[in-house]
């Protein structure tokens, strides 16, 4: 094992390839090899150094480019082989990145590591559409879940009558084919239909759109629109609260469109 | 009004300056007034320009240096007279950063605005102690949690109940006078007090420490090393999984000592 071994998870925040952080950017620049997900922007890869060997372990909804055990595997082999590897994902390690997994080859390897927090999916699509995930008094809890599995499924390990009971801003991580059954669910257990809900599609992406509606319609409105995968559906009172756009509003990347227009 | 008037609301991330993001920090450099919060890092300050006004609206636990309508007088009246105004907060914008309140003020006055989201304090804890906060198939669900309010007392708009229940990761943002409240109010209501659960003190910073213990013990154990806020406290399967250090390890913010050895 070279003494340099280590592995770096890092990362690199939803979509716009501005919210990585310097610290994730550092160690991505000094990385002997670069394993990275689907979600990595591509200006974000291009930090790597010239000489650094390239290992894109994506996988798309539905479909595994790579097994997990063979990303566990090349985790260990390159960082022994190798050096310093940086093991980069979209949005922060922690949340729905499965870290706990890639964690534990590497600590039953004796390879040390670190994680580099990045900014998550849910506080990016809250951003871009303009709004807070709590509120005092009103909003002091933020349940994030992950409303699909691999496979592009419902999740059933998900305590849906416990989300739609709570009180408190829910965002849910998840592929829009199963957008429909996501609000159902939380509708038929107690939830109003006509609590508003937000969905932000592809994040942070040149292609980002945001959809305004209510539980019981926004399933109906994204198909309409022909919603892509992935999404952050956000509903409870700070949605409720926010003058969000009513319909379908593009948001491109430029500086002035940045800017959420007072709209009183 | 001047026509650059624009407020950018500006996630710093928990306490390590290098856990902003290059937009952040775009948007802070260019900035006419500052107005920041008192948890945000000198060296991040030091990133403003020369000639820009910097204003701080920190507030200590348990006192109110400004009042927050005095903040969103300032927010409005600096972007009318001198343009952008970057106002800084710790962590996230949108998660316990009374963003809400701001946002109002400023659409109110027809100010248009941007978020630029951040790190928040869940996930670099979750970093710095080397764990996950989701795990595919045992935890789905991340529950963010403002344990104190702004006078440091147990927050009484939180639902203890359905926390006591929940299945997943618990992440509490509060200050450690409140430790033993919230630790009971979760037992006395059906946590298992032999839960694995980690306090980590000051996020990031210099002084960070990582208190490892069970929910029965953990208010004493860091009462007993004088733990001070602000402070996470993270409870659920994956802590219980990770090899947690098992009493308080200093993590300095040197490069090698970023690094969790490998404990096997």
């Amino acid at each position: 094992m070279t003494p340099a071994a280590r592995v770096s998870f890092l990362g690199a925040g939803p979509g716009d390839p501005e919210l990585i952080t310097l610290k994730a950017l550092r160690r991505l620049r000094e990385a002997d090899v670069v394993i990275h997900d689907r979600l990595v922007p591509a200006e974000v890869l291009d930090e790597a150094r010239k000489d650094a060997e390239l290992i894109d372990v994506g996988k798309s909804p539905g479909r595994h480019c790579r097994g997990q055990s063979e990303i566990n595997w090349l985790l260990v082999d390159r960082a022994r082989r190798c050096g310093r590897v940086a093991r980069l994902k979209g949005g922060d390690p922690a949340v729905f990145g499965r870290l706990a997994e890639e964690i534990d080859a590497v600590r039953t390897a004796g390879i040390p590591f670190e994680i580099v927090p990045g900014v998550t999916a849910a506080t990016a699509a809250a951003a871009r559409a303009g709004i807070s995930l709590t509120e005092r008094g009103h909003s002091s809890m933020v349940l994030l879940a992950s409303a699909t599995d691999h496979t592009g499924r419902v999740s059933g390990s998900v305590d849906w009558g416990l989300l739609a009971r709570a009180e408190g801003t829910l965002v849910f991580y998840m592929g829009v084919r199963a957008l429909e059954t996501v609000t159902a669910s939380l509708t038929c257990l107690g939830r109003d239909p006509r609590e508003r809900a937000l969905l932000v599609e592809r994040v942070g992406r040149p292609d980002e759109r945001i959809i305004a509606g209510h539980l019981g319609e926004i399933a109906a409105t994204a198909r309409a629109v022909g919603a892509e995968s992935p999404a952050i559906l956000i509903t409870g009172p700070t949605v409720a609260g926010a003058s969000a756009p009513v319909t379908v509003r593009r948001v491109r990347a430029a500086l002035a469109t940045d800017l959420v227009a007072a709209e009183t």
